[in-house]
């Protein structure tokens, strides 16, 4: 164990407390439960909208499906990383559970009723998702930030997502049901973006930690496969009831069902011996998920929806393989999960297919809004990561030596190695692996 | 592995066989399919209650919701242990399975509909309910018991519960929907006075095998994270439908959502260095779902939720670093997943904010008979516990020895550590790790 | 890491992607979504079947839970060898993404409406269920089979499974709504069939790698829990809705856990010392599940579904302590997962349960359409099984040599085992445990 403190002792305790306690009075101020009788900012009745669903717990397995994805799916994903297991879970937990408060508030002022942000399944679906954004972006800069960093990267991702949500859905009127731009383009640049603010010359050549072992990505498999099997809610939470949401359930199961097998193909295409590569199977087979996402309620047809998840999936593949070093290299962007295959490219791929699909008349819009809303997301994301990544530099924020970076020991106590220890100490060793 | 036979070889396959077979019987005699024409003990109809739904299977998300936390929740939560994690899921799915049989009698006894118990879903949630109380007072006692006596422990404690559930609820129809009381402060104080009853001085300074290596706490975050998510289908599940439901989802959903912020704020606080440590993490997260369990359908508005929340997360934190040891040292309570910090603290939290809420007018009833449904909670936990502990005794409900503590090979074939071992082998050690 | 090549360079990916791209080709012409206007193939409106609920998204939440079962429970009940889980989840992952395009087809093809299958959570469902068949055979072969071959496996299996599960579904008119013949007997008979064409001599003593470790362990039981715990929806997801579905559910779930106490007792009484063994628990455990499944929408009490699942749970432990031996020695059928006590014998006892209940007059029907479902099932799976093996054993399929089965290094690219290796590194060995 590094005998230095985390120099988190005060810091993150107090940034953690006042952040809830400021938001618990937020919520009283703001906050109330849902009566069903909604009215929006005009004052018209709301009472048409799909979150006025006769019985209010209609969406709720949607809603249980989503927040399985979020703290599973993107917890355990990212517990790859063979010493920042603690981390990754823990977290994301952490982050997510700031978020969805903050997110409900950020979004909520936009639609208040009566001055009031009336809460129910609708609304924590949405809240949940403007948490996706931020462990998108948390992704990115995976072991090299600190706890207070990324509380810090939390409030301001979020909020700005909330503009961008608004101007996105509201002003422009653009199509996003599965939130392709939004979300997961959104969130993929704003990390990117923020990564590059925080670029470690020092990890040019790697970091002895970042790397898996056989368990660790067993671990991230509990992650990739939950978040394959529930996409389909994702992507259809907040679309119409009946036809609508059985097409983007439709089309999200056979997108993710394609772009696994090019994903598995292509990986073992372009590594070494032909063998699979455990990185791109926990990732590129999502990404099918991500690009059918704006399309998702549209009426592509079935085929339409694989042939989008098939081009993911080898794109998101190549990317791992090809891409990524080069915009580590020659950018400085150093992405840990690979976001920018995962959620980056899959998204803008989204997006245009979105453009493409309302052109040809699949859907109700107008393409240059989709492309708006597109060129929106990608520009709300990187001048907001930009700047958000120069606050996070602050030094008091304490981001973490070179050094300690993917390593779980810096902000957590993490127990002996005993059965190693142990075993050598039978050996006659006494080597502490924990001391090294 | 040790050279010692279990001395389970006949005890525990006789025991449950027999239990088995006693339960179908009884089964055979009382339980009927629910035909959706209840009436009640006194010949009234119940078609107005919130089990007869018109669509059977209305509750039956929520029914799996409440299953995957009895099963995975619980059970993967438990195998924090270095080497009890086969006991802890193993163990935990023996009990349930038989817990809920038994539940499902215990409770329906109180309730017979001319001489039958109809199971439905609604039952079925209950009896998993009935469940969980076993499963927390497993948690107390986890790693110094026999499947024998836990076996026994199951058929008392429920039988118990269901006295004790029956007197709150029908008698004196005190508030608690989510079962902060009858199910968290109950199971936590049962557990507590069977484990002051099975007091083992020789591990007064630990036990080398009480304690977590790097991987057994990831899997214990699997359980964390999937009780935490779905902690708004236990507090929610028997609310009635509609508003009251969703009102129950909302006040847990913050309420956890706060709690996650205290627990972490203050584990940091508290430990070494500043950091946090997975023992609060993997436990003081969920009080906040404890302790709104009274509440839950209560007008406590968001912000009220997330005040519970935000202090469960503090007492349960603050109890694993200085009482636990304390309750051990002084009082000779060996709690060895500190239940008391998680369900026995924030259930009586739990219970007393229901006190008060009631009071307030939050919603019907009688603030005197909440603070009996309490009292009557507590005290059948710990009289009842008190001699369950003393019937575990008996020698010939096979405790494991003190040194065999904490440790699957006594009751499972453990696989060789392979691993380490070959690896010494080739470093020309021929150390056996598990002849250790 | 060996250092051969693992021959699948060339040969995955084009199959993998000529596979994906001609499924695509076939969706275009023939899958088009549900409008909820169904007819049937002789022009009747289907409107009265049960897959055309008022709501098209009844069905999502049991459809969501047997998604799991296929990609959780099946992918990670596989990982309890100690170098294989990669294969394991990944192999699983990417055979029921390709089973489940393949599934929709081949069963589609039976029901055309105007030429068209038109998809909705109803298809979905039975896309799982047929990918539950090839996911069972891959138990059987499980490690010695390379990506090609089973992705062959795939194609020739589910065709024949769509035959079958045509004939007994609508020709025969037989009562098997859990497919405790045609998914669980079929699938069973047919992976053995396979097993015993891809006979390897060189096995007869076992192999290194044929074994668990302590964590692969508890990811298995990642597989066993949410297996044991959606099995419910399993075999209730396409019973009539209401009352039936109902006794659906209630079956299995009392099935499910009398099944375990006879599992958990008998492991106990046949085991070395009295000892739980891990292979029973992770196992025999869901045999209630699959022998309740023919009758599970039947009147046979809950008492009567108990005795099944009490009589499952003895019979699967008893044949892999006893029985999976003696076929390996003297049959030459080498079941890696032993799916014969899982599947097998347990889905013979539910077709049998099936044919005696719908004797004794518990649902309407024939016990001679029931005992002809049963022998068809059998007898597709054998023979087909049986021709399959054979095509699996053309040369350029790439069967993986004897000593690499059972081992990832073959098809993945795996982590180096770094802790080990570094702590002997400072113990000054320098043995690189993976060139071993």
């Amino acid at each position: 164990m590094p005998a230095y403190a985390t120099n988190m002792r005060l810091k993150f305790p107090i940034v953690a407390l006042v952040l809830e306690i400021l938001t618990i009075v937020l919520f009283a101020v703001f906050v109330v439960y849902d009566d069903g009788k909604g009215h929006d900012a005009h004052g018209n009745s709301t009472a048409t909208h799909q979150e006025e669903a006769v019985d209010p717990m209609t969406l709720y397995p949607m809603f249980q499906d989503v927040h399985v994805m979020i703290f599973i799916g993107f917890g355990f994903l990212m517990t790859f990383l063979k010493r920042y297991g603690f981390s990754s879970v823990g977290l994301n937990l952490l982050l997510a559970a700031f978020a969805l408060q903050w997110g409900l508030l950020m979004q909520g002022l936009w639609h208040l009723d009566n001055g009031k942000i009336k809460v129910n399944i609708f609304k924590m679906i949405n809240a949940d998702f403007s948490t996706a954004t931020v462990l998108i972006s948390f992704g990115a800069v995976l072991g090299k930030t600190s706890p207070v960093q990324l509380l810090i990267m939390t409030i301001l991702e979020i909020t700005i997502f909330g503009i961008n949500e608004h101007l996105v859905a509201e002003i422009l009127g653009a199509n996003d049901v599965g939130a392709s731009m939004i979300i997961h383009a959104f969130g993929a640049y704003f990390g990117l973006a923020v990564a590059r603010m925080l670029y470690r010359p020092a990890l040019r050549n790697g970091h002895e930690n970042d790397g898996s072992v056989y368990h660790s990505d067993l671990f991230a498999m509990i992650g990739t496969v939950f978040l394959w099997m529930f996409w389909p809610s994702f992507n259809s939470a907040i679309a119409n009831p009946g036809a609508d949401q059985l097409m983007a359930v439709t089309n999200t199961y056979f997108s993710l069902a394609a772009c696994v097998l090019s994903a598995y193909a292509v990986s073992s295409l372009v590594e070494h011996k032909g063998k699979l590569d455990m990185v791109h199977i926990q990732n590129a087979t999502l990404a099918g998920g991500v690009a059918v996402g704006t399309c998702a309620d549209m009426n592509i047809g079935p085929f339409g929806a694989m042939l989008i998840g098939f081009v993911a999936g080898i794109i998101s593949t190549l990317g791992f393989k090809f891409l990524s070093p080069i915009l580590a290299s020659s950018l400085g962007i150093q992405d840990t999960c690979g976001v920018h295959n995962l959620h980056g490219m899959p998204g803008i791929l989204g997006g245009i297919a979105g453009i493409v699909a309302v052109a040809l008349g699949k859907k109700d819009g107008s393409a240059a809004m989709q492309a708006a809303a597109l060129a929106s997301s990608l520009g709300f994301a990187l001048v907001g990561g930009a700047i958000t990544g120069l606050v996070m530099k602050l030094p008091f924020l304490s981001q973490p030596p070179d050094q300690n970076c993917f390593d779980d020991s810096i902000y957590w106590e993490v127990p002996e190695e005993e059965e190693v220890e142990e075993s050598l100490a039978h050996g006659e060793h006494s080597t502490n692996k924990a001391e090294a």
